[in-house]
């Protein structure tokens, strides 16, 4: 899995039927500055993953890919290959906090 | 899953037998802008994607990736790994509009 | 799925029981090539899959990775990730012709 | 499967239900460094794993990932796509030992 | 699949039950040298792969990722994402020979 922000939201009317009434939410995964090695920074990279836990842009969010992204009670018959298994209060990284929701960073 | 602009198309005569009658579109994957962050840039990659929705060349499209490319009802026995799941009308990141369908952007 | 050119072979005398009798073929996947837009470049990586199309060398070929490279008839039980799924006729990009065949190119 | 060395945690109240009570580190690719070729070097990256191994900060470890992530009892029916299948005693690389778990390195 | 060279091995006492007794080699991955096009060369990328055939350090290997890695009768159960599916001979690119197991290259 990876960690990865929430930064928008997609539209689509006309898409493959079982997908209808799904929210798909634009994430852009982010790592650890191992420079500092106390903060998280974006890889630049876009992806879309499927939301069934109410996440809400700038949250931070854990990111499942592969066929287990369809291992949720809500995906289990769907054509995604990304959905967001847990939105993320804390991150630490040898005994720092990296990240803190409310922090809003 | 990722955003890909549809940019053109491939013509196999010689190919697996179940493959026969199914249409393959080239597709670019596309990420956000990280300077702007106002607008889409291709990736520079280059994929193939099963289409099943009538996506035409200029659309930007929603591809899924791995196994769950055959949970369509069109794809289900394919030897494929890729599939257009649908044709977006929109993107939003951070409240702007980055992608709108009638821009031709 | 990508586009990859077929560049050569390998042979491998001990090898696990049921991959004996399939032809391994070495695969270089293909891109766009951004600038021009009117040619297909090379990705400089180097991949192996099943041939069952009779595919050579020099052939462009459409390539499925994945567990889905065992959906065919051929492959449905053997441990590779990467099947050769068609011979390319002809690739356009944007109305211009950027592969065919005959070219030898 | 990859080398990883474990640099952390995350924090996650709001999750999918059938991830409750399962831990999850952050581990960081490790690659040989090619230039020595006598250690092994960060690759940068950031990735979430499931651990049932018990696991610390600073632990070399086995990642598995995709499907396979899977095949552990514990992670059976899980939405996860990385798990910790073992805590690395030593690693050799050419005759010569490249981290050993006592060095602390 | 990927064409690899084994670099070595690691020992894990503490490590999932049904992996205990499986040989774990480190492998690099190895591609055409694309300027000279009459060699392979590393990745400097470093992966481990579960080994049934007996390979040993130096041998260039073919390796087999995903799902797939199961479909061997060693491995069918296990949590692992990688293995050796053949011991390579010979490597022909372009009609000519880029690898040799003979010439110890």
């Amino acid at each position: 899995m990876f960690l990865a922000r929430v930064t928008g939201s997609i539209v689509s009317t006309q898409k493959v039927e079982s997908m209808k009434g799904h929210k798909l939410l634009i994430v852009e995964p982010y790592r650890l500055d191992t420079d500092s090695r106390e903060r998280l920074l974006t890889t630049g990279r876009t992806f879309i993953a499927v939301d069934t836990l109410g996440a809400g842009e700038g949250d931070l969010v854990l990111v499942c890919q592969g066929s287990s992204a369809r291992l949720t009670p809500e995906t289990k018959t769907l054509p995604i290959d990304a959905v967001i298994t847990g939105i993320i209060d804390s991150v630490h990284v040898e005994k720092k906090s990296v990240y803190c929701r409310k922090d809003g960073d």
